[in-house]
């Protein structure tokens, strides 16, 4: 399967530290030391993970004349933030592009969602149920987030993202899906608490960051090593990889476990924050008018609960 | 692909219409009168939509010799009504059962999510990454409900039930999956009002009860004679109809609709309400018992957002 498209949607209003540091005395220069963080976007009060999905995806559309609308047959949304957990993100972009009776679904594996909904699509594709493949990643977290929380409220933005993806090859630029896997990993650690979102209870907390931390690392660079090996492929093979925007701190020690130059690796949580399953899809996003041909691209994922992925691309 | 196994959780606490009588003035015929529904289950304080999904999954590997449960390689779960849109309830079984590093995701298609979580097994069994797979629906309806609501109020029920999957036929007593198709039907109607829950706003709401109804009557007959007509098998040859539990009046409509009596049809809105994505599943269970060599199955699903589906099993 090809990645024949990306584009993503980003809310204008920008929240910056000082934001923060006027609201719990967080100062910028700390929340940029352990995080990275410079500013995030914060979606506007008609906004939401649905709108943000709607528009996302008509970027990419547009984006692609040879992707017309009324071949869309799948369309597999993600979030952890839902606007509407029954008027999903997926229907809402259904409804948006007028094409009734394909498969619609919206998932979640929190901040690892991106690639399992790639990894649903490649079913669909296997079936013969699919060929053209609508992938929407979307979050809101700015809706769920309590931004007084010292402890993690300065993390989160807002913003999404649309993948249109093909059974054949399109055009040149296409990406080809060499290989996705994931995996949960409740068993580990404190995944059963250490991030959570219970929407009845109370929004996003992060009790245990030190446990997120810790496997997020681990994780990230056990799988980007799987998935070369399992393609029989160098880590001096790659020329991007994209790891889940959740702290450039995770980045770092995931490069550095992997003995990768600070250049490799794709980063946009600095003017963005943490757009949970978002962030992976808006970084290829941004990095798809560098790549050349040849070029190798692994995305790697965790999220919360915990989960985790990594998929192989290739120009 | 094969169902080997399904089991249910229904919480002990039971909510007679009465109980609505007192609160806002609905008499209980008139309640049966317009749903069928004489009680419903009602979640403990400790409960949630993962707890049950995690009882609900013992009990189907209690009853499964045949499906140790380490050989478990993919979970599916879904609901619309989340304790935990991190911590999912796919994760919560992955941590109860202890099998890390499988694929686990958790979906909402409201309540038509049963077949949209098989169809995504089906996909995963084709590509060759999973052959024995969970799937967990489970809804904590009472959790979002507004029984205050006079609309709508007091149709919710909890519970949750597993299916164990599996690629290969295990025992003879397993229901041969012949065939699973779904579809979104977001453009039809008021699809994106009609029933929605905004876990931020409110909770479930359902302004347009009769845009609902007419599209569940219309989508599940239609969906129902067409998966018949794909396998060239009539309606006479079906044993028994399984319809998303929503209310006794969509039920007897689609028999009507289709002809067939009303013994065909299997019901446990009586007892229960409607159970959101687990009712249809819960009824397969109360079924299985029942199913004699030859019989044959139809489950047909809709839901808010709109989505709906069929699936046609065979012992």
């Amino acid at each position: 399967m090809y990645i024949h498209q990306v584009a993503a949607y980003l809310p204008e209003q920008i929240v910056t530290n000082e934001h923060f540091t006027n609201l719990n005395g967080l100062s910028a220069e700390w929340i940029i030391e352990r995080t990275g963080i410079r500013e995030r976007r914060k979606a506007s009060a008609g906004e939401n993970t649905n709108t943000m999905a709607i528009e996302a995806t008509r970027r990419a559309l547009a984006q692609a004349p040879d992707f017309p609308v009324e071949e869309v047959d799948l369309i597999v949304g993600a979030t952890y933030t839902p606007h509407d957990t029954i008027y999903t993100l997926a229907h809402a972009v259904q409804r948006d592009i007028g094409i009734n009776d394909i498969p619609v679904v919206s998932i979640s594996s929190a901040c690892s969602s991106l690639l399992n909904a790639i990894e649903i699509v490649e079913g669909y594709f296997a079936l013969g149920k699919a060929r053209r493949a609508i992938v929407v990643v979307s979050e809101h977290n700015t809706a769920y987030n309590n931004e007084n929380d010292t402890v993690a409220g300065h993390l989160w933005g807002d913003g999404a993202s649309t993948l249109l993806l093909t059974k054949e090859r399109l055009a040149p630029t296409d990406l080809r899906m060499v290989e996705v896997m994931t995996g949960g990993a409740a068993v580990a650690g404190k995944a059963d608490e250490a991030v959570t979102l219970k929407p009845v209870e109370r929004g996003i907390v992060m009790p245990h960051g030190r446990d997120v931390f810790t496997h997020a690392c681990q994780y990230m660079a056990r799988v980007t090593r799987q998935i070369l090996e399992r393609q029989h492929l160098t880590l001096d093979s790659l020329t991007y990889l994209i790891p889940h925007q959740a702290n450039l701190r995770i980045t770092k020690n995931v490069l550095q476990q992997l003995g990768l130059p600070p250049e490799r690796a794709v980063s946009n949580i600095e003017r963005l924050g943490n757009t949970g399953c978002a962030g992976a899809a808006i970084g290829l996003g941004d990095t798809w008018p560098l790549l050349q041909p040849g070029n190798r691209v692994v995305i790697t994922v965790f999220g919360g609960g915990y989960s985790y992925g990594a998929m192989l691309l290739e120009r």
